[in-house]
């Protein structure tokens, strides 16, 4: 049996409401971001009773979930470009490890 | 551009039947878990043919997952207050490493 | 209050077209994979302008995501069993690390 090589690669989750998905999907055509996929209609409870600039999500909104798998290098600036949402909007952002085995799919590089 | 400090963090995501999901809140709810995420109307099959203590999901139950992302110190206690559901019911967590950008809105630290 | 061991374990997430979905299941079937989890209608943009054999998902499609929780040593085999359906059709996997509480439901040990 063939062995298949994994590459690491950064898994990047944002839940946000509905409403500010363009906002990020653009941001992300923007730095060349390849692909991503959407879970819709998820739900949230978050953060009450923090002391943080804006409020958080109130109960139970409808939410989506934002996924991409991303070079390490594309973090960052990802990071950047959805800060101006963050700054005004709630939502949440995930960073985590991840592999793929096909990572031309994600990077613009023949493996 | 600026550099954004990323956290480790525990995400922990639970499988459950929607029936149990309260249990399971109210229970994060006690903890002082601040936030969490719900990804309805999933599906499932488990865990045939195993011998333990209580059948797994028959075949394809609707099912929602529970998501929440914790300091490392609440994993445990959340290991504790779910074992009397799944002494009882079927259901399956898992633990994962994740980083976040806002670490204060999952902890109540400021960063 | 008890501690509860975690056990080390490989998450695989599998997005396709839904009409593939039965191939993926039947083939995690074969190898004996106790328990998956699915989330529907999930949407996702895939990969243009990359110089792949195929296609990739064209703007939004209706997708699947296909979760499941294995040991390390049945990584290559799904892997494997997957090429045929990657070969042909669109879809990403990822595989990341997770642990578990209850060992025997995802490898049939007893823990």
């Amino acid at each position: 049996m063939d062995t298949f090589t994994l590459h690491p690669m950064k898994e990047i989750r944002i839940i946000i409401p509905g409403e500010h998905l363009k906002f990020a999907t653009d941001m992300l055509d923007n730095l060349k971001v390849t692909g991503y996929t959407i879970i819709h209609n998820i739900s949230g409870k978050g953060h009450h009773g923090f002391h943080t600039a804006h409020p958080m999500f109130s109960e139970v909104d409808s939410l989506v979930m934002l996924m991409t798998v991303v070079l390490e290098e594309k973090v960052q600036p990802i990071l950047a470009g959805l800060r101006p949402l963050f700054d005004r909007y709630p939502g949440v952002l995930f960073v985590s490890d991840v592999a793929v085995s096909r990572r031309e799919h994600f990077s613009g590089q023949q493996n």
